[in-house]
């Protein structure tokens, strides 16, 4: 299973094509159209997130509401382009508008004007941006389907804002309760003390990042695998997450605290129990020796503040070389539930491709008969 | 640039495969085999690495100490392998010895069991074990010396010892003192009351974790993509270092932390010095839209505490299904300096590929030049 | 550089999306519109052609003409859609028509039905059509607009239809005239008398294949590698070629002709002039060592008749098991325009990811350069 | 499954890692060993076969003759190395003494030097040896094994050499005969005819090629896919075949002829007989739609005569760009044998690659479960 992705944030729309996907799985893409608008919610969006409201359009692979086995395309239209085609289409268009030279610091901005030979940031930052998230959270909708198919669910929640934590422990039932939220934690009383500082933040001009936890629940064991570095599902999932925009760390289990901890604290011990091998603790986070070992799949991913401050930050004109404030414009202060949701949907097609490769399959029938017999 | 490792630990030998090296790249098998000691060097370690004194042994793709551009194959001789051969064989041999069956919490053993239909442990954990990480050492010295043929240097050092914390600033050049103390570490108080951590650890039959840096110094900005998610180099950085064996955590630049700050403490301002782009921070880790943006590269990843402990943890016999400790053996209390070593190797050899990607070229004085003139 | 495809026959659109171009690499998509005409034009087609005027929609990756050394994704609408929406739908829709159980010899439609789970071949030939190639022939064309920008060529001609034969030899230059033809030979009676056997074939219900001939013009040397078998340039040439949609044959230079003579009479001989290396025979078809050796590259393929005859051929059921003859339906007898304009744009695809390769570079102008430094 | 290879023609070792194969297969050496005598065998050949006698030497991946289902690392040692290694090893050796740069037509001579930066062609040519297919075959050897514990053949034969042809057409079962003969030709009379056309070749210091047929017998339908063009087996069997040195052309079933034949001759008609779908043709070759098909996989590649022709041909002096003859040293006058046994190898790799990824699995048990269950 794999995912291709292209489109710009102000083009004429996002596109992505999943290939690997079984034939005979039911797609409902009200499902899609859900995680896509828990992309587009939460408290500190900004004013986009209003204009536009994304939805999936399938192109192809599915065929009354089944898959065919093949490459299943689609597309989110980008509904602000009708305002933005005449600076973006691939035909000629006015590129002296919309330009930015004020690079802004955290971004792609000054990297990438350099490595691709441009003068105007908004030729990199189109893509850069992190709009392309959605074309994920549509393909890990996607792929929580086909893991649902198989008794497997994803969930998640927020853990910290800005610094303001829900230290709460919860079992994957209570992972629910998160969404009702308008930062997604559990916690109520942290989560409106997370969202007035959000309001203080916005006042002063600042931006905020936050934690997310996903979790994997009902996976059976032995996804990934230890005989080689680039199976480890440890290795993938760490590599999905940091490869979402501003994400600057991922642990798994009990993550950075594990090092911190003797051997003793640790490590998950194993018991008999009417003749199974259970554990009592998930320090593991789901994971020993690259492979899901059976327990609930635990990771949390920290995203930085939103790089674009309405106060400003100090930078440089590209072309000028002068001192200059990169650009505030209207923006979000947050972006948690937004994060959440990306983070979970990257995490699921990660497991989702792990499941595809050790079943093999062309039929979900035939994968789900081959899951059940492990 | 692409590695292909093999080898089970107490097998024939560890064996690699470089592919995409251009030619002309002058090969120092000295320095590979002094990363190689690195890795079995260090404090907290037990009685194999007395036994094995590990050496790189060039199969193919290098002649009179340049590289070809064909394939790199190396070998890691197993040098204890005369006493193991009799069990270890790829013909006939005593499978009835060496089993395994007490499954080690914290390790590939259950799930590795179930998953390969094994009822020996052994058939597992040969592959699962970190001696593989040998190979991979090896592999990132040799990336290090492409690197090194550019001007990218890549050094590392040991910031915390479960729990002992080194909590100074060190400019890249101090990196170098690391490597002088018995657990890599500069703060050499913090390095005393870690090697004295481990002695009582030891002594309780416990073990530990620790964290490590890795940098990468001098090198050009716009390695990595904005473009598409698997082309980002902290996606690619941080997929490698989870695929560590035991490491549960990685960041880069501020990590973690940058989600508990106010996005004007996070984002490193540009300034303007003399007709240069110039940055006063590096809470970024060099990297910004999935590119190294010229500044620093600076990753820490997290290794869980060693999961064989003297003192045994309890666990289940696989065949009998009774409870049990589980086996104890002679064994490194910590990893330490290894792990460092390991760190710095991995990282060094993701930074290579895509220095490589975007270099493309078929001998090394093409590569250099091409590099310079961007 | 790579290309993903997607899209059903009667669906929606055909998706394609290519990653690794550079950036400011000019698009003109008249001529990728003008290559899609090609595919669809030429004697001996059917009523769909007539139907359908295929035309490229850029989605991204380009602003302004020019790349942006994003994903470039692209949509070429079915616009008989309408007709078959009720048909073929994500949603709900009527799978009870169209439906095709007569599955058809030569085609995908009775090896589908049991690898998919599915008792409607319908299922199965949507994807498995060739209409496939309209995505591979644009592909194709963006190729070949990154080659010209290096000087580099791509053309190609018809050599034989159902055993007429164009024994002739021709200069690069002379390959345009192929396409004035409506069969894409150079030889005008031999195409006459491939028109006349269409003719014949048709009024007997049958069918016909063709062998086209695929030319790269002006390629330095040095693209592939001799280095690892997954690199050869000859292998990728003939594994594209080979995986378009009833090729069963592929050569290179003089091709199996080259095994029944003796290496005297085979091998390019090398001779200096002007203190450069020459040769007077191409025997080799450009490439030795699975590297362009500077020479033209000459790419043969043989494509099966059109499985698809109006007389019908022997088949069976797939739901009822007994004898029948396959479906019939309006149809072409050849398909040979459509092919040779395939073939070149398969040929030409490889060629760029072999060039892009080596080349490496984000902006095209650097491309250029490096290209020239070779 | 996969496959990377490694190593020089007269360098320490050929070295291969196979990933990908599942845990307990069962390993016959002597079988791999067999195969790689074959590649020896065979009328025509030169001195070096004499010299050499491949044996593998499994270095990872098996115990007690069953695979871990870890990579399988192999090395053939090179016999001859001890009196190459004064000019040949990584270390400081003699690149005075061995260079060749009067560059050989037909060769990976001039296009290396240029490409690789290198002044001696034993700096290429070391590597682009058709030494290399020592791994492919043992590679190939272990894929057969994997076939053959789902019940599916590989084998093979000569059908031509150098112009002289069987013409018979033969049932699977006869194949092993072929390999009694000094060409692997059935038809012994051609065999000997062809045999007799060495010995006028090698008087004349001239080379010749030849065609090998490989087939694939007892596979089931459903492997490839009609999904993707990377998928399709027909692409990947010529890639594969079109990537061994020296072939210039592959084809499938009728291969060219069928582009000569109206479709009603070509195309394999189904019929209904008990209750099966039967054909009593396989024109195909095996393959519809990128899929086997359940009928014999037929393939065969041609093979250009040795371009090392003791008569020399013309060239120029790569350094003093004097015209010159190339070096003729002892060689083969033909590799006929080799050729079959490389291509069987070739093709056996990538069916079981196919059956991998369909199967999937980590246990040959599981896998053999699979596949019944199709």
């Amino acid at each position: 299973m794999k995912l291709t992705t292209a489109g710009e944030s102000h083009g004429r729309a996002l596109v992505g094509i999943i290939e690997g996907l079984p034939a005979n799985l039911g797609i409902d893409v009200s499902l899609i159209n859900a995680d896509l608008a828990l992309r587009q919610s939460g408290y500190g969006r900004g004013g986009r997130q209003k204009i536009e409201n994304d939805r999936i359009e399938v192109l192809s692979g599915v065929r009354n509401k089944l898959t065919l086995g093949s490459p299943l395309a689609f597309a989110i239209i980008n509904s602000d382009y009708a305002n933005w085609e005449k600076y973006m289409s691939a035909g000629d268009c006015d590129v002296t508008a919309r330009t930015l030279t004020k690079v802004r610091p955290g971004h792609a901005d000054l990297t990438g004007l350099k490595k691709f030979g441009q003068t105007d940031a908004r030729n990199v930052l189109e893509r850069a941006s992190a709009r392309e998230t959605a074309v994920r959270v549509a393909a890990g909708s996607i792929a929580k389907q086909y893991l649902a198919a198989l008794g497997v669910r994803v969930g998640g929640r927020v853990i910290s804002v800005c610094g303001v934590k829900d230290e709460g422990i919860y079992p994957f039932e209570r992972l629910a309760e998160a969404k009702e939220g308008k930062l997604f934690m559990i916690d109520k009383a942290a989560e409106e003390r997370a969202a007035a500082l959000i309001d203080e933040l916005k006042a002063a001009g600042d931006t905020a990042g936050c934690v997310a936890e996903v979790r994997v629940h009902g996976l059976k064991s032995g996804f990934g695998s230890c005989m080689t570095y680039g199976e480890k599902l440890d290795g993938r999932l760490a590599g999905a997450l940091m490869g979402v925009q501003a994400v600057k760390g991922v642990e798994i289990g009990l993550g950075f605290a594990a090092a911190d901890l003797p051997g003793s604290r640790v490590h998950d011990e194993i018991f008999s129990e009417n003749g199974n091998f259970v554990r009592r603790t998930n320090n593991a986070g789901g994971i020993e020796g690259g492979m899901s070992n059976g327990e609930e799949i635990v990771v949390r991913a920290a995203m930085k503040p939103i790089p674009t401050l309405m106060r400003g930050l100090n930078t440089v004109d590209y072309l000028t070389g002068e001192s200059c404030r990169a650009a505030g414009e209207r923006s979000d202060v947050a972006a948690v539930c937004a994060f959440e949701t990306i983070a979970e949907s990257v995490a699921a097609f990660v497991v989702a491709q792990a499941v595809a490769e050790r079943l093999g399959g062309d039929d979900m029938a035939q994968v789900v008969e081959r899951y059940e017999r492990l």
